[in-house]
C-alpha cells in the first residue's frame, strides 16, 4: 500500500468509524456467554432503544449485515399469502418486494418515481386491509427521505396492518422515532450514520407484530423466537437468562456498543443536528458548483446526497480519479442512474467541515469548476 | 474491569484471535467495493480453497455466523419434498434436521449415541436414495470426529446423493478435505481453529452442487445464485466483474484474511500438528488427574476435548471459579450433559504448552487433585 492517508469514506457506506468503535473491535475477545459480553450486549440493546426511539423489549443486533435484517423482518411476520404493500421508491423498495415475496407474501408494489418521497395517500389506497405495510425511510439509493411520522398515522388510521420500516440509512443521524412514528418492525445497519464497521442489523419489533409472528418461520438463524433467548428477553428488558442459539459475534457487538456510546455521551439530537448541517452544507456547496441535485427538494436526506453527473463528464472516470488522487470514494447511482448520478455521504464521524471542504474542493478540482 | 490479564478462552469457542487477525479488524476500513477490498476479497477465498482442501469456484465467506452457514448450505440445495439424511451423533446434526425441515425437507435423522462418530454404514442404509446427506465433522457439542472420508465413499458409492458437511470445528486445525473426501457443499465458522472472531462463515460448493441449487430459494440474503457477483466468480476464481448484493463486512473480512495468511505462512500441516500436540496433551493431563473423558477414544478431536465432571464436583461453580480466579473460560456440556460434560477447546493461538499447562494447573488446584 502507497496511499499517506486512509480512505475517506464518502460513499454510499460504510463510512470512516468512529475511534471508538475501532478501538472496541480490537479488544480481546470475551466469550460470548461470558457475564461481561452479556452485560455488553444489554447494554447495546438499551442503547439501540435510544437510538431507534422505542421502549420495544425486543430490540438487538441481528448478527449480519443490514439486509439481513430486512430478511428478519420479513420472514418473521409474512404468513403465506399475507398481503404485503410496498412503497417503491427506490432499489431497497424494490428488494422488499423480492424478499417478501420469497416468504410467500401477495406482494402489492406502490411504484413511486426515483427521487422523490413515499407518498402516504397513494400507499393506503393499494389495498384495505393488508397485513403489513412496508417503506424505506432513507432510500440509499436516491439519497430521499420519506415521511414515516405520516404513512405511520395514515397507515394506522385505515387499517390494522403492521408498519415495518428499514431505517438503514437513518438510524443514528436522521430523526427516528420509531414508537411515536408507528413502526412496528425496524430494522437498520451499524455501517452509516452510527459510524461502525458494517455486519450487524439493528432490529426492533414491538409486541402487537412479535404476537402476529410466524410461530417456525422458514428461517432457523433469524428466528426472534429463538433470539428471545439469546438476547435474555423474558418478556422484560435484559438480564434474563441465556439460551445458546448462535454464537454472537462478540467483537462487532463491542464495537456497536462503543459506537453507540459516544454517540449518546453527544447526545443524539446533537449528532443528527451534525449531520444535518453537514449534509446542508455539502448541498448547498454543490449547487454553488452548478450541479444539479436529484433528489426532490424538501425530501432530501442529509447524510447522504444525490447529485446529477453533468453530461459532459464520465462518472466512473470521475470517480476513480477522486479514489486515486485524494483517497475519496464516492459512489455511483443505482439502476438506470447507475452512470447519471452520484451518491456522496456525510456519515458518522464524516459530518465535520473539513470533509465538506474536501470534497467539495476534490470535486471542485476533477470537474475543473 | 479490574482483570490483569485476558480471558484465557478455553471453551467451544469462540477463541482467543491470531494477533495479525485482531490487528487487521482494527485497520481503518475499505468501501466495499474499493479495489483494494476485492483483491483481499479475492485473496480470502483463495486462502479459503486451500483451507478447505477444494478447488472449488465458490468458496466464500457467508455474511453471518457459522450457523447461517448451515442455513446457507441447505436454503441454496434443499428442494420442497427432499430426502434429506441427517447423520445426528450431537446438537449440530440435531440443528441440521430443524433448519433441513424450515427448509421443506424429509428429514430422516439417523441417530448415534453422543460421544460417538457417526456410522457411515448405518447412515447409508437410512434410505437408497436421498437428494443429501449431511453430517458434522467435529461435534462441537460432544468433542468427537467423524471419519468424513469413509463417510463420502461410502455416500458417492451408494447413490448420487449430495454430501453436506459442517466444519465449523476442524476448519484450519483438523485435516480437511474436501475434494479428496468427496463433499459436495462444506460450511465452517471462523472462532474456532481459524483463530478469528466470530461473524463470517467460511462456505464452499462444488458444481455438482450448484448445478442442483434451488433457484430460487426462500432466503435472499443466502441465496448462493446472488452471492456470485457479489465474489465475483463468473465460474473462474475471482476477477470478475462484482455486482452489488449486500454490504460486506469489511472489517471481518479483513480480519479473516490476515488470519488465514497467519495459517498458511505457517504451514497448514504445521498448524494441524499444534492443534493435535496440544490437544493430545491435554487429554493425558486430564487422566492423570483421574478424570475421565467423554468422546470415544479414536473419534477425540484434538481441538476441541470433552471430558467428565467428577460426581463431587459442581460443575457451574467449578467453571465460576475458573473465570473469577485465572481469567480462564471452559464450556459446560450440551443438552442431558449440560452440567456433566465440561468442554475445552485449545484452538488457534491457544494450542501453546502454557495453555495446556495453565489449564491443567488451574484444574488441578479447583479440583484439588
Amino acid at each position: 500500500m502507497t496511499r499517506i492517508v486512509d480512505r475517506h469514506l464518502f460513499g454510499p457506506g460504510p463510512t470512516n468509524a468512529y475511534p471508538e468503535a475501532t478501538e472496541a473491535l480490537a479488544r480481546p475477545l470475551l466469550g460470548h456467554l461470558d457475564p461481561e459480553f452479556i452485560a455488553i450486549m444489554d447494554q447495546t440493546c438499551d442503547r439501540l432503544r435510544t437510538a431507534w426511539g422505542t421502549d420495544n423489549a425486543r430490540t438487538l443486533p441481528i448478527s449480519a449485515t443490514g439486509s439481513a435484517g430486512m430478511e428478519a423482518a420479513f420472514v418473521n411476520t409474512v404468513h403465506p399469502g399475507d398481503v404485503v404493500v410496498v412503497a417503491v421508491n427506490g432499489l431497497f423498495g424494490q428488494r422488499m418486494c423480492d424478499v417478501a415475496a420469497r416468504c410467500g407474501a401477495e406482494v402489492i408494489p406502490v411504484e413511486h418515481q426515483w427521487g422523490t418521497p413515499v407518498d402516504p395517500e397513494r400507499v393506503v389506497a393499494a389495498h384495505p386491509s393488508p397485513a403489513i405495510v412496508a417503506a424505506v425511510h432513507a432510500e440509499t439509493s436516491t439519497g430521499v427521505q420519506s415521511d414515516i411520522k405520516a404513512l405511520g398515522e395514515a397507515v394506522h388510521a385505515a387499517s390494522d396492518a403492521l408498519l415495518l420500516v428499514d431505517a438503514v440509512t437513518s438510524i443514528g443521524g436522521v430523526e427516528l422515532r420509531a414508537d411515536d412514528w408507528g413502526i412496528d418492525i425496524g430494522y437498520a445497519g451499524t455501517q452509516k450514520c452510527l459510524g461502525v464497521a458494517p455486519g450487524l442489523a439493528p432490529f426492533t419489533i414491538n409486541n402487537r407484530a412479535f404476537e402476529r409472528r410466524v410461530e417456525r418461520p422458514q428461517s432457523w438463524y433469524l428466528d426472534l423466537g429463538l433470539l428471545g433467548g439469546y438476547v435474555g428477553e423474558a418478556g422484560a428488558r435484559g438480564g434474563g437468562a441465556r439460551t445458546y442459539h448462535h454464537t454472537a459475534p462478540v467483537a462487532s457487538v463491542a464495537s456497536l456498543h462503543a459506537g453507540l456510546g459516544r454517540i449518546l455521551d453527544e447526545g443524539l439530537d446533537n449528532v443528527c443536528a451534525r449531520h444535518s448541517a453537514a449534509g446542508q452544507a455539502l448541498q448547498d456547496g454543490l449547487e454553488r458548483l452548478g450541479l444539479e441535485l436529484f433528489a426532490q427538494k424538501g425530501s432530501r436526506l442529509p447524510d447522504l446526497t444525490t447529485v446529477k453527473v453533468p453530461d459532459d463528464v464520465d462518472s466512473a472516470a470521475a470517480r476513480r480519479t477522486l479514489l486515486d488522487r485524494y483517497d475519496i470514494e464516492i459512489g455511483a447511482g443505482v439502476g438506470e442512474y447507475a452512470a447519471s448520478v452520484w451518491r456522496i455521504g456525510l456519515m458518522g464521524p464524516n459530518t465535520s467541515s473539513d470533509s465538506v471542504a474536501l470534497i467539495l474542493g476534490a470535486l471542485s478540482e476533477v470537474l475543473g469548476r
